[in-house]
């Protein structure tokens, strides 16, 4: 995010991806949600997710580790159910503390311009149901299981037209986080 | 936020400062603003504000102007008021859209190590207030005017034994956040 | 709730039920609110709902309607998810105004002893998530269709040992209700 | 609120009034405040606070003790930091189990048409500041020191042209309440 002091019009703002899923998944789900973080990463996007263990901290730390060889900007946001940001698992940039507990998850679908949900249980559930009333794009990988499996190709009521996309893989989401946020497509 | 793969302990975190200040203040406190959000670039931390104008936006901006020839890392968070992360000044790396309305301040708060007080209308004195039952340091920067001008060395109640800090000028800005966040001192 | 001078223990605690459902149902779910709502009011219960039309008007209207020849005390909560509590459906008694939009649904769980649920899109499926993650008995109608009978009977993963309980009609409601609250069976 | 057959309008919404003050305060903040809920019961309004202890336990004790010959109706509705509706205070006649912390004091305020302070220290502060930024009439009772007498008779910032209004009894609390939510004068 330059502030160069040859142009008055500030840079597009960066997007947000959230990364919504269990904190305690089988180790497929974290390989598959370290997969999903470091895309977010290569894509030039922030990755928003609730800051803790499992699929939270899997997702930021392939964040982080995508990183090598790409220019700085995008960060990892973790919005917090406590009200310690210290709570926050290492791989975080920048940690939100909301004292809210799970209402919090409301906060991190309303910061996200797209969101993946890879496995999940009722935390991951009400996150779904949260953002298809938020009317953001959502993303659900399919080999992880759980409620993202479930609900992946349905609709979550009449509200929206659209559907909730079914990603058979991360390269899948890639493809499908391009079209829903309108970047380009990967070069061949 | 290193992920060298040399070392199996994560980085420390980085430490979170709010700068809170009304949305419309006059020119001399956007002076001020911006010079603290500079400092905080400056020490290493990551900048936290309610995302909006004011000295919410010179904060972030003078934060961003700072970062030149520094390594990059620290990150310019927006907690904003409403449901919509684009509403963001452009100036945030960062946009939590909380859609909580002026209860969001509760979260700037809670998400800060060490708090700065800027000028300031009805809304800042509730995020002192907050800060002040948070527990978190208060620094406030007397030339600024406004509510961090009255309650500067002050006390809101007896809960806690310090003060609120009064700081006249940026560079005690500075040295009360090194102390307060236990940074070494500014080398000479 | 009497404040006798004639004893220093308080009475015990009015339970709240929860009444969660879609805000623009169908006619058939529209009776089954009003039959769960008046049910609640003559166990001597609370009603919490989020305070709007369709499903939490008819609960709360038939709450109202069947309190004639009852002793006073039992009360309609509305939790809003605007800034106003003008907005509240006019058969709630107590309007609370949370400015929160859809997060707001989080604190109609939390409020709730038990939640009951008719119907329902995907507000209502937050709704049901959260009482889940909040540990909370869940009752849902199946006659009234939508997320209500697809998730009666199951589990939304395993945090729980329980299920989500299923009811076929308002009786059956009181009387897993009467369970729920350790209230004694209904008199013959 | 009657829901009368033969009226098809409903009844006009009940005002809400929110008292708020320290959850330790010393026994004359306590009987001004026993005095504040009763005289709000006795305008027929809903009493809306904290839900804890102190000011708030006092207020709402002083509401239940008032009702005696009057009609039923009014309300306590305490609005809670924590996730447990038993947490609150035994005069309460609904509990709202936010979740929040301390950002509940913005619900409280949002909630109410009129916001009676006494007493008070930090988290009182926040919550006549959010008052202000909500735009609804304050009245400070001034006998009981803390935040209310310091603020009594201010302005907090330009953004509103009226004052918090200082009342030296709670005879005048009522003439201004009266005058705030535009009941009519008091019989004499």
């Amino acid at each position: 995010m330059s502030s160069s002091a040859r142009t008055s019009s500030p840079p597009d703002r960066r997007k947000n991806v959230a990364v919504v899923g269990s904190a305690s998944p089988n180790a497929e789900v974290l390989v598959l949600a370290a997969q999903v973080g470091a895309l977010i990463r290569r894509l030039g996007c922030n990755l928003v997710c609730g800051g803790m263990a499992g699929v939270m901290a899997a997702a930021c730390r392939g964040f982080q580790e995508a990183k090598e060889g790409l220019p700085p900007g995008p960060v990892a946001v973790g919005i917090l159910p406590g009200e310690d940001p210290a709570q926050a698992n290492p791989w975080v940039d920048a940690a939100v503390a909301t004292g809210m507990g799970f209402a919090r998850n409301a906060l991190v679908v309303r910061s996200a311009d797209a969101v993946v949900a890879v496995g999940g249980g009722s935390g991951t559930l009400s996150e779904i149901a949260f953002a298809w009333q938020a009317n953001r794009p959502i993303i659900a990988l399919v080999p992880g299981g759980g409620w993202s499996q479930i609900l992946a190709g349905d609709k979550l009521d009449d509200r929206r037209n659209d559907r909730i996309l079914a990603a058979q893989t991360p390269e899948e989401v890639e493809s499908l986080l391009r079209q829903a946020l309108g970047l380009p497509p990967a070069a061949r």
